[in-house]
């Protein structure tokens, strides 16, 4: 499988859906991390109460008659973090589910209809486990429409609509990262800064602070971590955040090496929808995906202004990437002629000057060309052209300054929406 | 992918390696029966106690500054069968694992060499799974042994060695199984042949019976399933069998229809891989790999009559399958010529004579060709030619009997190896 890179003065071909590679090492990487992961909570549950007789003497006494575990491992398995467990390999099994589905997009080259709910098939061992594992389908209400609910209740049981919530979070992450592409080292450039800027929310979880934590009569939470320091009640799922994203790192930035500017290897398919798929899984596992949106801003915005030619309502060409001129080394802006088939809903002037048109051809009322509608375009088109290398670093920067921002705006912003934050004030638990 | 059909009077290309879409489908089954197979366990966890009212209660005062999920969710988690769930998500995690490296096989076509460790990387999402959540390293030791164990004790940890043991059976049944092949539907026939021996095998523990089990004082095993009947303790592990082999044998029995004589398609490595897998991982979880072992016999055979040819110890040609006469119709023995590639090996007469040389031509003390070391090729020697179809189906019904005279002999013999069986007896129960 090879590609020609369009954007170069010699176009030469070069290996495609390298991506499939570096999907398969990550997925390897957290089955061969499982051991490591748990490698405490082994410890914990074979310790038999720091006691080593007591394991000792059920394990002569075991008798296969038996098929009680508890008693065969000398492990007290009721204490065994299962849930913990299942949230890690459901994760593993979506990924995978990925990584197959991708590999059939990258082999068939299917269409992009079709391609659009390979997402949302990958997805279902995450929703399944977490239907039968989990099942909280409840969602904070913010303090201005609490007056809406009833009982002004704090939590809001979505039910079903959470999980179609979700599925929609899995569709849009992968495929919104597949269509911000077309220049040497974005799709992995991208994925890197969003799961950089994940760790480091993460981390902040993992902190033990000083403080006098209130103990919570309902529910009895109190975390005590060292003498004086506190745990964050959410310690655990942030943990399995950077379990996840830790090593799809390693493995974007290996494979960023050899895709960024010039590119040796294209990605594929395989690599967005893993990368996106990553997000959507930990932003579901560990209740973030506000979050997450927060930082695929630009991914948003690319998708919701690609809307019009992705669905055909403007002339879609099969490319949308910047062109490539060969006499300056630059990228400008591809357009796309509109010629005879001019749609129905740009003749109409409101919709029309509501539709982004950057940079488009008039002739008297009828428009007959406009850049391509992707943030990349529309990038150029206010920039002016610009070499590939650094047009990739500049939305790269602009990728990880939305991120950062809207890092600070949610965890500032929470306590006005919500009253609370999740880290804790005056030694009041946050959400 | 094409392949063209050698055994035909008139070979034409038809499509390879469509073993990948069941397997796919294979895992999309297994995916989406998740929440059948936890149904009763959701509604036992969510019941409440029978009491609706204490969940309504727990769900109103539950507040997000606690992530106590068991107020969460109204659910009593604790009562949720988290080890069984996370054996099901093993499975699924080494079922995807084997496809992604089957489709990557299938792709690139890798080197016998390379392949066959496939498998091993393959389980291990179930070993490490295995390892950390199970842990059960121990073998019940045969009494005519059991004078050499210390203590005369039932049980031997083997420790590291039992997960040498199962990364083996996980590495033998795939490949056994991909190297039993060559002619339209024996690959998918023997896997289908198997899956429904051990399908009877599993529902044999399914039946609940009645009887006046004895309390056993050490574990406090007492399995009270209706009044007066008693369900079997490995219920729920041949359940899980159960789960995964019912999808499997459906898949199987589609893709035969377009595998068998004359075939439309071929399978592929992928098929072959999942197939073996599938057993080794209801073997393993199950802990029934004797049982599996002898079900696996005609393919056991196979692998030590190979050895000699995979191993180049003798010359070995490219494809091993029998040689199609177009004059008969029918398929003979395909021999390969060892011409001036004299093995060292085989300049030994005692070495020789000890391997299996059904069909050899000799000059002097000099072999100079042998038909080939597979059993397909070992039955037609004894047989004579055989049209295709009647070669698959005489050695899928040697498949069954062998397999059903193994689990046979594996009830009856077990009482006098180990002094008892999986059924009762006696109101005792069983290993």
């Amino acid at each position: 499988m090879k590609g020609r890179d369009m954007s170069k003065l010699h176009p030469k071909e070069i290996p495609e859906g390298m991506g499939a590679i570096a999907a398969s090492i990550f997925i390897l990487a957290l089955i061969a991390f499982i051991p490591f992961a748990f490698y405490k909570d082994i410890v914990h549950a074979t310790s038999g109460g720091g006691n080593r007789d007591v394991v000792a003497r059920e394990r002569e006494t075991y008798s296969l008659f038996s098929n009680n575990d508890t008693l065969a491992l000398g492990r007290h398995l009721h204490r065994f973090p299962h849930a913990k467990l299942s949230s890690y390999q459901s994760a593993l099994a979506t990924l995978q589910t990925t990584t197959i589905l991708g590999l059939a997009d990258d082999i068939l080259d299917l269409r992009w209809r079709h391609k659009f709910f390979i997402p949302a098939v990958a997805s279902l061992p995450l929703l399944m486990v977490y239907y039968v594992d989990f099942g909280v389908t409840s969602v904070v209400v913010p303090n201005f429409l609490r007056q809406f609910v009833p009982n002004r209740a704090r939590l809001l049981n979505l039910g079903p609509l959470y999980y179609i919530y979700m599925s929609a979070l899995s569709i849009f992450a992968p495929n919104s990262i597949n269509i911000f592409a077309g220049i040497n080292g974005i799709e992995v450039g991208q994925a890197i800064v969003i799961a950089i800027l994940l760790i480091i929310n993460s981390s902040l979880y993992l902190v033990p602070f000083p403080g006098n934590p209130v103990l919570d009569s309902t529910t009895g939470a109190f975390y005590n971590y060292k003498a004086g320091l506190y745990q964050h009640p959410a310690t655990e799922s942030h943990l399995l955040t950077l379990y996840i994203l830790l090593p799809f790192s390693a493995v974007s930035l290996a494979l960023y090496i050899h895709n960024r500017y010039p590119a040796r290897v294209f990605v594929g398919d395989t690599y967005c929808y893993v990368a996106g798929m990553t997000f959507a899984v930990v932003a579901i596992l560990s209740h973030f995906s506000k979050t997450l949106l927060l930082l695929l801003v630009p991914q948003i915005f690319n998708f919701i202004y690609s809307v019009p030619q992705l669905f055909h309502i403007v002339p879609c060409p099969r490319h949308r990437l910047p062109k490539f001129n060969a006499r300056t080394g630059l990228l400008e802006p591809s357009v796309t002629k509109w010629e005879d088939r001019q749609p129905k809903a740009c003749k109409t002037p409101e919709l029309r000057s509501a539709t982004p048109q950057p940079e488009s051809d008039h002739k008297g009322d009828i428009i007959i060309a406009t850049s391509n509608f992707t943030i990349i375009n529309l990038y150029l088109v206010h920039r002016g052209p610009l070499r590939e290398d650094r047009l990739t670093r500049e939305l790269l920067i602009l990728q990880f300054v939305c991120g950062a921002i809207g890092l600070l705006i949610r965890h500032k912003l929470a306590i006005f929406l919500f009253g609370m934050d999740n880290r804790p004030r005056d030694g009041i638990w946050g959400v």
